[in-house]
């Protein structure tokens, strides 16, 4: 199997992701999806020596600019926005013209939130290289810059027109990138795909060995999966399904927001989430600890972290899990596991079990590193 | 007559207009559309003074923040927005708060993008204190801040949960803002609807002179034009009647930018455009020297100007016309008038005339200040 398709279901937003082995090369599929409008590619000064003329070539005389933005989610803020948007202004883009996003989650993110906004909103495709952005953040619509006081404050639904998965991408992608990507692809299958959750038990040595086959596999069940939940509930309404895609994240955005988006990767922070999640979960009686500690080995297998890094203040984490956009009225609500594959979003928790559960992680780092 | 109401027609996203006297200190008409929620509330140094308190007073317990923005158009931009969010991040509004934006246009637009693109969206009701805002700005969804290179370059659309017209707050309106919301109302009759032009025309002096009644009316029916072309075409579509509401402002931004914002208010340089706009669909044969006659004269009696401020140079508002937004593929679009209360879009004219019209236009500035 060489390829793959499936369409995000959205009504008159639906809209199409392929997968695939050269896909970066393919004119006609561009051609198909960025059609007869000029087109404006938005990249970064890691992936533009990569595959920056690869996909210049594919899009042709439609290309009325080449933004390449500084790479790290530290510029991923309204200060580099301002600077796409003056470039868009100086190129003449009009509202006709398509953004195209070659990079990772970064770049899919500010690209689709200045395409949201530019000249309020014009059409995008994404062209994810890393595997968090395959997998993740290029499905879905989800578009935004961070502020200081927290991550992804500033944003907009805005649905790409494509998304267009080279899985060849991913093979100059360090491992610490892949490996934060699979922590987004377990993800998956712990929250609502138990099956999934055993293939990626049984396929750990090709996942890891980043055999082609199993890479399109991957993404491929994980985009269904997000795709399954996106068009249930395409704003992440209050009470809707999309909420259970922040399964690990709410107390992975505290571990980020702690640490300063420096130490650690998105996938890595949401890895670390998961894992106390699981745990919380185990202690709410709901899964087993053999559950929580198969969830830990096959994530650190994959080389992710399980444990917050040293020096966190339990009380921090807390009052930056209030402070999340996903808590309401500052209760914290939390998605956890009633099941492997059967994640839900829960308030009926003691908070100082919470408190319990933070401590116990941090003084565990504290530990190790002691 | 003292009060009406109609709605905006959008499905889902569809919300009422209230007009009336005395609103602002309806609590039972905020708690309707403001519901449980935490609300912050966005006005100017301007309005703060005169209006705020009563809008505090009808929200009660629920202002969770005011934030008074420095007051005029250089204003609507991405620094002052910035600092919006900041504020809105350290009252800890959450997704489940309320934008209210008390003011003008500038107000409405700024306080609408950032209820847009805060944590990805949150509800805003507006409460439009000119007549510019209440019969145009504030219906639509349409949210912007300006770039330096073009008015309103970076925005989205996002539909209010409600608009709450408080035809009181008129009575404290500059002339010069009065007069510039009666250029907006005046395109109304123009562009769609011919009775409520010779209504306009029958009832100048009742409108000069602010009666309660005639205001009213002015900003119903308005808004019932407004409200009928946007509920067609929610999101300005290619092709759509949308395009159909920017008659005299493809002349009238060209000439804002031209001036930078500083010598004209928005209503005033529509007020130029659609003088020009009329004149041009003279020369193209559709309406007669009389109509174009006859609508000079009434915005003059209102005490709007009629041709551009001196020192414009043609070939620069060419330019600048070229790189409107609304234009296409730097093909120039223009709204003009087949008939009184028939306004279409056109490309279907000769450039070098519409090159005539721009010196002659531009000329009559020079002569008439010499």
């Amino acid at each position: 199997m060489q390829a793959a398709s499936l369409d995000v279901q959205l009504g008159s937003r639906s809209y199409p992701i392929h997968i695939g082995s050269g896909l970066l090369d393919d004119a006609s599929l561009f051609a198909r999806h960025v059609g007869e409008s000029r087109a404006a590619i938005v990249t970064n000064t890691t992936i533009a020596p990569l595959y920056l003329e690869r996909l210049r070539a594919a899009l042709g005389e439609r290309v009325a600019l080449v933004k390449i933005l500084p790479d790290g989610e530290e510029h991923k803020n309204l200060a580099v926005l301002s600077g796409l948007y003056d470039a868009l202004l100086e190129a003449r883009c009009e509202r006709s013209c398509t953004l195209v996003a070659l990079g990772g989650g970064v770049i899919g993110d500010i690209t689709g939130f200045a395409a949201a906004t530019y000249q309020r909103g014009v059409s995008f495709v994404q062209v994810p290289t890393t595997l968090l952005a395959q997998v993740d953040s290029s499905v879905g619509g989800k578009t935004a810059v961070n502020h200081p006081r927290g991550k992804n404050m500033i944003g907009a639904f805005h649905q790409p027109r494509a998304v267009i998965a080279d899985i060849d991408t991913l093979s100059t992608l360090p491992a610490r990138e892949y490996a934060a990507g699979l922590a987004e692809v377990l993800k998956y299958g712990l929250m609502g795909d138990a099956p999934f959750h055993r293939w990626i038990g049984a396929n750990a040595a090709a996942i890891a060995a980043r055999d082609p086959a199993s890479l399109i596999e991957i993404v491929r069940r994980s985009c269904e999966n997000k795709a399954r939940v996106v068009a249930a509930d395409e704003r992440e309404e209050e009470g809707g399904s999309r909420a259970l895609l922040n399964f690990g994240h709410t107390f992975g955005h505290a571990i980020e927001t702690a640490t300063g988006y420096r130490t650690l990767l998105h996938g890595e922070a949401v890895a670390i989430g998961m894992v106390m999640a699981a745990r919380f979960s185990c202690e709410l009686g709901w899964i087993g600890a053999d559950d929580v500690r198969e969830i830990t080995a096959l994530l650190a297998g994959f080389g992710l972290p399980v444990a917050p890094p040293s020096g966190l203040d339990a009380q921090e984490l807390l009052s930056l899990m209030r402070g999340d956009k996903k808590s309401n009225a500052g209760r914290i609500r939390l998605v956890l596991l009633r099941q492997i594959g059967e994640a839900v979003l829960s308030r009926d928790f003691p908070e100082p079990a919470l408190v319990a559960l933070l401590e116990a992680f941090t003084r565990m780092s504290e530990a190790a590193t002691a």
